[in-house]
């Protein structure tokens, strides 16, 4: 089952040619910056539209102001790609020239823009399938929920799946909307200018005061700065490139500038000229029909251009789904990546820097998925309101990258000496442009958090210090767990006493085994020990006991009050009065079975035992399985044997391991391996590859 | 916080002291047939005047046939208890006489019913509580759940408790019940009869044909049989009675019959002459304003003799209600004794035969809570309803258990010699009285069958076939169980060939433990073993190996797939290969935490891989604890010592076992337990009690 969803496992070994081609890594990386086009002019003009009709003249400055942002900080994240090509992204860049805690902050910001993410490209996405087919609007939740389980399943297969699966749309998109743009731009030309259906709405809008009129000029500013979302993603993905990683990366994160800036002012244009109305509240303000869903501006324009239900507006629209969904896709690449970072330096779960079969970290996937899923539920996969909460987190994380690069440009310049031109004439630009985009993020993300605290994005100025805090101290207990169990002169080895005890309820095969195997082990003393909570039980036990005259003596401790854990306990602290302090090995018959109702048929006595005694000091607990008939489903589910694992040949344990025939050229067991009272002697490592 | 909730724990010789005087035992196991006055005359009272106010006319002889069916199963129930004094009940004279598929037949009806007892009783006394305070109508659903909870808690504190603290309920219900038909009767008798305030209400019928006339009658009948539910409490629970338990049984099951007939018959007798309507849908049928909750026939009973909202009227109420709860309480003595009787024999999960720290079976306690909850909110706590479903179950195992009684006696007067007079006559008495029964309730399981089907009776025909199923499909696993590890010929001690295995990540003190214990258990060979995954991790092992002089072999074993079972399997194929078959202990170092969320900082590889290792043929799995500082808190969390347990006096294993200083008496572990290479001796078994 788990094969065929994700498909075959992969060596480790197999990483590199996992690696990405520029054209591959375009729509893997680009994606989320590219597909912001298809929300960015649609969120700058319904604010603009706010403060009336007459505030739409400004909108060619202020997706004017947008573009050139876009330019310096795609510019500056080029010169981060050249400081830092491993990989890390704002993270690495704030925690190596800022400090900790603001790394484990950028660190924070970039998982709930991950998070964020998914959702605004997810609830966008399934917005433009709704403005093609209005039919599916009650099912908006339903169907981002499915997208995004459809997300985690595609990238739990693996990275280049994905990316082939999904290049194809990205160019599409880019091409369609291409196509789109210049149209619309030609017939405008040549004096017949697309109209769009809602250019007939008037909006209502009271006077404003000037402080007013500059407050929604900066709002609609900072929402229309969501096209810079996704930016990033290329620097954070470096080391998914082909060599020479930072050239390529610097490369495609150019390409995807030129790009971006193209669309998104193409875009913008094309609905100034059409006359397309998208208002927050479009019954009241644009006396819109609420009982269809307000087509976006993509859909609007698309419908402007080539005419409504016309086959380029649906292709329109499918390819904007497509990409919108691909950019969801962006943050499945990115959030496990910086998860196995953080989990690296131990700030987060050790168990999300564990790859999967399919090298990826599937934890990090599963975790971004569940929290996307809550996110979109939370907000009702309510676009607008999922965007003033993402653009915080993404200029939280582009300042502080940006101030780190001035200052790693600054402790450059004191390391290279005056005579290496050409570097110091590098950095110095680098510093430059860094500076530069320092101070425009800080700016843009001042006016962000003014214009936007109200509208939800106090809830990210709640949850970056959160998990800043909990990183923090995921990063403090490691230390202390690290520093607790060091090997240092306390250690010895050596230890001397060392008894077995096996717990027997009755005389049945499972007990009989563990035994067996104790006597096997060659513990200095064996003794079986009953636990007495039934008479008629103790009696029937000490009978069989005599009569399969079992080779080693029983302890029988009355225990009034039911329990296991505390005579056996009180046991081990007599024996060790009288015998001296010794290791003791409780041996526990423990049975294998094949369906889960099972377990609930059989005492979990043995599970809830084992921890108990594992607190008692000087206690190991030594499980002795019994597989019963039923559980050689377990094989048979397992039945397709992994390469180098040959788990699906052995024979299930049934008996006791008298049974195990030895190797047809193998030397009787016991003559191989003579008793040894000697402590062995240190060996050196001595290293051995099962693939030779 | 356990012990603050279910009190100090008891031991099992203190099971006597728990048993009860018949003062005691009445209202505990009576309490359920008692209660059913407070709704069995209201059923039967409103399917009549579904015909109309006329048949109202019917109703003395219906409950006159109620009251000699009832007198009648007292009467063979007072059979069962001499026969079976053992308090299986009409499951074990079921099992005995019928065979086993109808004993789990019964068994499923009875558990059922104590199911619906439960369900049943809370809703009825929840019903009462809302006519005195009308204002918690809106809260019934969620006041049936916090009883439901509140006798769980108060169950789970064990038998006596409970009797104690509900004795006085079930007196006061007796008495203020027998005074309201008292004075209701005298009332009537001076011509001063009491007026409910609903005998204004007619009720509109149609024409009804004879046969339709037939078939009311008959269902009011049925509906006023759910007076005889709970008459078996007392037979199922004779072992919990004084001894002589049988005679005291059947002197409470006497006495019980008298009260439950008097009160039956006075309190239908009242209703009738004070001329209360009670309707199934009251707004249609009667005109009721149905803004208002309906009252109870008891509370109108009461309002109309005592006057409404007087002291007396509330004191009926609060103790209808109170002993309503007790009679679910019946139920919470009554399944998990039953659940015990039968996991005994292996019908059901042998964990309901566990007692736990205060002497009662607390897994059933808890699953019957489960169910009853499930119930009621499926039904919505609706009184009709569930009593629908009630008496249908309560009929099958009282038809089941009479016949089981005529072949008992059949058998028996085969059995007894024709001189012994008395025995034979005492035979003869209990086969005519327990015949009447096995006809009457059959007769009434047919009635009640075709006069309910509809109405929801359905479902327990559905319930019942499929529990039976269950617990016979539980029977034969656990044969099959037994089959599978009953000591045979094959089984034979003296295993030979023995390696143990220590998996070690990195070299801290965990594995150093481990490594220790290991060697102190002188096992044949001992290696360490560490699958590689990350180069660098390995590097810095072998490094620390060199550097600390560790006394034994480290392998290393390449994953390329990243996994450690499948390489570790290979690796110990390959031993035996080259070595011949011999026992695997596999040492895993584990860390013991001290908060649940610390569980999710550590990798579950340890647990996973137990798992997966314990699959694989002659393998057992040693888990080495390492307590972090923090599970420190585990011993804190237990700190009140149980007695015979020193659990809260040890000290935690935070070091290595050399850490562990021997006890000043006793001599060094070494010399008290040289290492024996032979095999040790069979000692015979030595009894040891903790206590001595």
């Amino acid at each position: 089952m788990k094969r065929l969803l994700l498909g075959e496992p992969l060596t480790s070994s197999g990483q590199d040619q996992q690696l990405l081609r520029k054209r591959m890594a375009l729509p893997i990386f680009a994606s989320d910056a590219l597909s912001s086009v298809a929300y960015a002019p649609q969120e700058l003009l319904m604010i603009l539209l706010l403060g009336g009709l007459s505030f739409l003249t400004f909108s060619p400055w202020i997706a004017l102001a947008v573009v050139v942002l876009l330019a310096v900080v795609v510019l500056s994240y080029r010169q981060l790609i050249t400081a830092y090509p491993s990989g890390g992204g704002d993270y690495e860049v704030a925690r190596t020239n800022l400090g900790e805690v603001p790394g484990v902050v950028v660190a924070s910001a970039l998982l709930v823009d991950y998070i964020l993410t998914v959702a605004v490209s997810v609830a966008a996405g399934v917005d433009n399938i709704i403005s093609a087919l209005p039919v599916l609007n009650p099912w908006r939740v339903e169907l981002a929920i499915g997208f995004v389980a459809l997300l985690v399943a595609v990238n739990l297969r693996g990275v280049r799946e994905a990316s082939r699966a999904f290049a194809l749309p990205t160019y599409l998109f880019i091409g369609s909307v291409g196509v789109m743009v210049a149209t619309g731009l030609v017939r405008w030309a040549v004096g017949d200018a697309p109209v769009a259906s809602s250019a007939q709405f008037g909006v209502e809008a009271d006077g404003l005061t000037q402080v007013a009129v500059v407050l929604l000029l900066l709002r609609a500013f900072a929402s229309g700065c969501s096209a810079l979302t996704g930016v990033e993603a290329i620097a954070n993905g470096v080391p998914a490139f082909r060599p020479p990683k930072d050239r390529n990366a610097r490369t495609t994160l150019a390409i995807m500038g030129v790009i971006a800036i193209s669309l998104f002012a193409g875009l913008t244009t094309l609905a100034l000229v059409s006359g397309v109305r998208y208002a927050e509240d479009p019954c009241r303000l644009i006396g819109f029909d609420c009982s269809l869903p307000q087509p976006s501006l993509m859909a609007q324009v698309a419908a402007a251009t080539f005419g409504m239900g016309s086959v380029p507006f649906y292709i329109v629209q499918a390819t904007t789904a497509c990409v919108l969904l691909l950019a969801a896709n962006t943050a499945f690449n990115g959030f496990p990546l910086l998860g196995s970072v953080l989990a690296r330096d131990g700030y987060a779960p050790k168990s999300l820097n564990t790859r999967g079969d399919r090298l990826v970290y599937s934890n990090g996937m599963i975790l971004l998925g569940i929290a996307a899923l809550a996110v979109l539920l939370i907000f009702q996969a309510d676009l607008t309101t999922l965007i003033q909460l993402y653009i915080i987190g993404v200029f939280v994380s582009f300042s502080l990258g940006q101030i780190g690069m001035v200052r790693h440009w600054n402790r450059e310049l004191r390391l290279i000496p005056r005579s290496a031109t050409l570097e110091r004439h590098a950095a110095l630009r680098g510093r430059v442009v860094n500076s530069l985009g320092a101070v425009m993020t800080v700016v843009v993300l001042v006016i962000v958090t003014v214009t936007k605290f109200t509208h939800g994005a106090w809830l990210i100025f709640l949850a970056i210090p959160v998990l800043t805090a909990l990183m923090m101290g995921v990063r403090r207990y490691y230390l202390h767990v690290e520093e607790e169990t060091a090997i240092d002169d306390s250690v010895h080895f050596g230890s001397r006493g060392d008894v077995a005890l096996v717990l027997v309820g009755s005389l049945h095969k499972p007990a009989a085994k563990a035994i067996d195997y104790a006597l096997a082990a060659r513990h200095d003393t064996t003794i079986a020990v009953h636990v007495s909570v039934t008479p008629r039980d103790t009696a029937q036990l000490e009978a069989d006991w005599e009569e399969h005259h079992v080779p080693v003596p029983l302890v029988i401790l009355e225990s009034p009050y039911r329990q296991y854990a505390g005579p056996l306990a009180a046991f081990i602290g007599e024996y060790r009065k009288k015998h001296g302090s010794s290791v003791v090995t409780i041996y526990l018959p423990q049975y294998i079975v094949g369906h889960w109702w099972e377990s609930f048929l059989h005492n979990r006595r043995a599970r809830r035992l084992t921890q108990r005694l594992m607190l008692v000091h000087g206690v190991v607990v030594t499980l002795v399985p019994w597989m019963l008939d039923s559980s050689r489903l377990l094989y048979r589910r397992a039945a397709r044997p992994l390469p180098g694992d040959d788990r699906a040949g052995l024979p299930a344990t049934y008996g006791l391991v008298a049974h195990l025939a030895p190797a047809a050229d193998a030397e009787p067991a016991a003559d191989a391996e003579p008793p040894d009272p000697v402590p062995p002697e240190r060996v050196p490592p001595e290293r051995r590859s099962l693939e030779g």
